[in-house]
């Protein structure tokens, strides 16, 4: 299945009091890497919400905080699609030091392919073929990382 | 255990180009939720920080997202001590619309009492007797949430 | 003119690795301080935004930053509605320290009513009349600062 | 005098429910642009904090937000001294649409080197003569804007 994998040196304002990063910044950093995926296969999230008042919405996460990341640091976040359901997307994640792959944090996240609708609320709806299918065969486009997942 | 209970509103600046909370967001507010539960109870996240170079960092996290939440609207958070081992505190944590009662995110947060070494490295340490009677026995201190958890 | 005024305790994820708050942050407090203000006139942006597409954009922002802040203060800011333009709010923004009116920052935001138009550019449009009339007269809702600004 | 530029591509979480950018985000940008400059000089804050207790901490701001820029959106930060005091740092900024050139804001930074105390008070010492001399001939390190700024 997919995979995909990028750099980022963590920010000053991603940083805490003791110097590390804030736990809730971590989830930003696999949402930019999901996104970046998505516009790499060319479904930017904005196209989805304007054509189809749609995105892939949060479900679900379970992530361990196994080591630190500091200010600063070069960290590689990577994304493994692990399943694909009618209306979801389960994403093995790992974000390591990039100096020496120690894990920073690892985890999995289900994503939900949801509309919203007039009320606000929001309803799950299948995700279509056209994304499925390039998610299933992204062709040489994908940056793999270089080390084992 | 210990329960405690916070309302907020949600901010402009939590909320994505859906209209509604951009989720690693809803960490911060459970995260600030337990600062002020141990500011109140006299154990200020800069006091441990301070003198024990100590902190309770974050181990692990399992969270669903079950219904939105969007710019404006009033939140209940609350987190109850589900557990204490020797150096964790396991928190079963609820966010909820204030004004019926709907379910926003529930899981749980398990924090690691953990020193800050010298290498910036983290290592976990047992928690303090004193912490661990102000959360065992909080006295009266404590607002309770109106409604069961 | 219209003044309002609010507390908030600076938050761990609001402070950076020197211990002190990182500075964009204190803009998101006028930020919530003016939306807050809105909301209490029965002019919340999500109701501006939905029945309108307009919203009180940002245009010009001058700052000093005086004196440090850091996590677990308890800070004061103020707003003072300086100047209304035809489509143009002026204020005159301050941040204290609660405990001893030590500044913190002080300056002077301006806020452009604007329309966003269907290619995603902004136009600014004249303030409506029952805008005017909350901002210039708010009647007894609003709470004063407790000392001059 | 020095100048430094880099390109960003605007993050999910910075995006307001307006679809476009939040401002107080867009000081994040120059702050990770002055940074990224600092550490490609030798510098890195992480390492002025360690061994002084020393950082560039932000004086004075002030900003004009002239166009629009959106989720997904491929932006040039663009910042160059303009002057240097005994302490501080004079920047001019610019952030651009990287597809069109079309400002999106511009202004300028003073920096304060500061100290901070064991009160947790700042206090403002001169730049050390290493790095006034960096900062004056960077030789070739620097990546020079395409354009004019």
């Amino acid at each position: 299945m997919i995979m995909y994998s990028r750099e980022l040196t963590v920010a000053w304002g991603e940083s805490d009091p003791f110097g590390l990063v804030y736990y809730p910044m971590m989830f930003t950093w696999f949402n930019e890497t999901e996104h970046e995926l998505l516009r790499a296969l060319g479904f930017p999230t904005n196209k989805l919400i304007k054509e189809d008042r749609t995105a892939f919405v949060m479900g679900d996460v379970h992530f361990r905080f196994v080591g630190p990341a500091a200010y600063g640091d070069k960290v590689r976040t990577m994304i493994r699609l692990a399943k694909m359901g009618t209306s979801t997307l389960h994403w093995d994640c790992k974000a390591v030091q990039s100096s020496d792959g120690a894990v920073i944090t690892e985890g999995r996240a289900v994503r939900i392919h949801a509309q919203i609708q007039e009320d606000g609320g929001l309803k799950a709806i299948p995700i279509p073929e056209y994304i499925r299918n390039a998610l299933t065969d992204p062709g040489s486009l994908i940056n793999l990382p270089e080390e084992e997942f």
